[in-house]
């Protein structure tokens, strides 16, 4: 029933684009297509047990990146009629800010504040999420901490204290450093990439609020 | 994965429909949204395991009737520019026919021949589908037939002496007579509703022959 739910919502959704250009549509089944590939791409991942970092990026692009920012930006191009123009300077700034926007997600997941978050401390990790930020914690990893990784990522019975454990091995092994540093260039290069973008100075002000909102909530 | 392929053949039969008339895209998603209501209410009477024959019949006109028939004329007659002129005419033809060809379905299921249908003698016996031909026979069964529909339907087990202790009861309850009956019935409805359409005697033709193929097969 809840899948059926689900299809049920996609059809409502579609609805709502009832009456706007053909582009639009176009735009909104690429979405749909590249979300679709983004999860199968994590089932796999889930089912083979491991994920390396770039699979893991890829993952995050399809999966969040791309339908988060990129995509509603086209869409609202599209809806504009100004899609042929906006199309390339939208990718170059919602590319990158759609791998931040899910580097921040990866971080809040771990080291979020469940007050905030909305979500029980350590969730992701109780779920064994292979996200960017477990991979990079992985490739860093001494054989010690690979095997505490292993052991714990996945354990829907873990306590504080393993929680506490992993973001231990995910600090210590520079990850979290690494996705915060990431986390920023990745946003530097979305804002830069609106200087050469043909939008108004209002636009380009809310798309500048837009990134840094993004990755720097703390919920 | 299977439901994610399904999604994903979703958005590409969606995309079949870049470039037609709005008419055309409400015609489809009213059909997705009946066939999920339709699926729902059969998730539910599975569930519930039991039906009675007026919501096996709503069950059946929804999951299988208005798609099988009625919606893709009004599709084809949106693509021709031509829904308003035709959507009354094309109900009165494709909605009786619709459930005709479903309950010619239901039948072969339990009587058909595997080399024909494609499918294992009494597979939708063992699968315990809650079809009008079920209800039919459940209602006009003496209690040692109902207990023996209700000990062997769903039965993945079922060897050919169930299947055909099955078939027994449906025939001597009168449901199968009464499904063929209602199947000409409902077929006649159909081709007479013809007479007041508003199309060629080309088209007339062709319409009252899809009405026999739909009902009359054996496969």
């Amino acid at each position: 029933v809840a899948i059926l739910v689900g299809d049920l919502a996609g059809v409502y959704a579609d609805r709502m684009l009832d009456g706007t250009p053909p582009d639009a549509r176009r735009v909104w089944d690429e979405l749909k297509i590249e979300l679709n590939i983004g999860q199968y791409l994590d089932v796999l991942g889930t089912a083979r047990g491991g994920t390396d970092l770039a699979t893991a990026r890829r993952i995050a692009r399809y999966k969040s990146g791309k339908y988060t920012i990129e995509r509603p930006l086209h869409l609202g191009a599209a809806l504009a009629g100004r899609l042929d123009e906006l199309r390339e300077p939208l990718t170059a700034y919602g590319d990158p800010l759609g791998e931040a926007f899910q580097l921040r997600d990866d971080v809040l997941g771990v080291f979020g504040d469940p007050d905030r978050t909305g979500k029980p401390a350590g969730d992701d990790l109780r779920e064994g999420k292979r996200t960017v930020l477990v991979a990079t914690a992985m490739e860093g990893a001494t054989p010690a901490q690979a095997a505490l990784l292993r052991r714990h990522l996945g354990d829907p019975a873990l306590d504080t204290e393993g929680v506490e454990a992993l973001r231990e091995v995910i600090s210590s092994t520079g990850a979290l450093a690494r996705s915060e540093s990431l986390i920023a260039a990745l946003t530097e290069e979305a804002v830069q990439a609106l200087a050469h973008a043909p939008i108004t100075a209002k636009a380009r002000e809310v798309l500048v609020e837009l990134a840094y909102a993004a990755t720097t909530r703390t919920g």
